[in-house]
């Protein structure tokens, strides 16, 4: 394996910086957010070395890395987890919010509702492909919470 | 986006905690375990912004976060996951340690064994209806053992 | 609960260290990478408490935490999600860049391109049977990036 550091080790202060983002209702399926994330947070900027920890304060919903690129990859993404896990499901009994509410639930803790991205140079290190994407799995789920953390250390 | 700072940026010390916490065995299934991990770590409450990390030491258990109110929302994850990955599947071939072993396993990935949750202003930053989730998926999985690791600014 | 803290509390300067691995080609399915990944992170050892996190930057692989002992789990796991995500899936529109393509980025989702494993005493804090595992889900993925990030207080 060839290895090779983008930065030395540094002992040095941190900085952290916690900040709440509310993201508009978006439609049912998975939808990329990573441009709203960077401009939502100038302070990545700052950073030589650090992460963001996003957090999404639901469990019907979730955030997932995933291409940037195609939109056919998210529209695949949101068929099968229809497929895979069906509103009609007759063993479910958690039903009297909805037939798509038991499903968002199971989507939400295959998908998880965070991720940590890493930041080197002032930016986030997303491989060329890679995008942040909310996924949706409500019908009509309204506005989201995202809190972000960010960690590490000065330019 | 609407986005507004919980606190402005801070450069300074961090704190880190570290513990081994252990969880009395239960049976399979889904277990709400948010009181039990803020009991364990009155530590929490001293740090204005940071992150507390779980890690469960084992592969057929998982942590995943989901609703902390109806149980019936974790009655059906556990349904769920049994028909997805059945114990009776012809193709595996790790048996010898039973037939909830494989499964166990399986699910485990796709849960994952951590979480990173914000803290803020000395709390957990969980979502109203989120809560903190042991996913034991042996019938007879014993104790399990999580490493905490608290990372944050003092308050 | 149980619980021992392996150190108290620290209020220290952090130390940082970001570095991008590279790992050689892979055939398609799981494959144990936690020795590689010591050896190539020293810098693991010189912390007292802390963290690393690892971030593959691609869409049609992911990161996971299994069983490091049989590899029988590891086939199984491997043939699970082939059945489970198929590549025949004929409602699939993303299909111009093969068959295995889709699956790979859905199972990319369901694992996750990201784990962060606690340190202590100088030492990943992985459990008795757990390793870290590359899960190749494309037939000819080649080299694939991961970025390491350590942060933690110092021995």
């Amino acid at each position: 394996m060839k290895a090779w550091p983008i930065w030395k080790s540094v002992l040095t202060n941190s900085i952290w910086h916690s900040e709440t983002l509310t993201l508009p209702a978006q439609r049912r399926g998975f939808h990329l957010i990573t441009d709203d994330i960077i401009a939502a947070l100038p302070q990545i900027n700052t950073l030589k070395v650090g992460l963001l920890h996003l957090w999404l304060k639901h469990t019907s919903a979730g955030l997932t890395i995933n291409e940037n690129a195609d939109p056919s990859v998210r529209t695949d993404l949101e068929a099968w987890f229809n497929h895979t896990v069906k509103e009609d499901t007759p063993y479910f009994t958690h039903t009297f919010e909805g037939s798509d509410d038991m499903p968002a639930h199971i989507k939400s803790s295959l998908l998880g509702c965070e991720v940590t991205i890493p930041i080197a140079d002032g930016k986030l290190q997303l491989g060329t492909w890679q995008g942040i994407i909310l996924a949706e799995h409500r019908d009509n789920g309204g506005e989201r919470s995202i809190i972000a953390t960010l960690n590490g250390c000065q330019r």
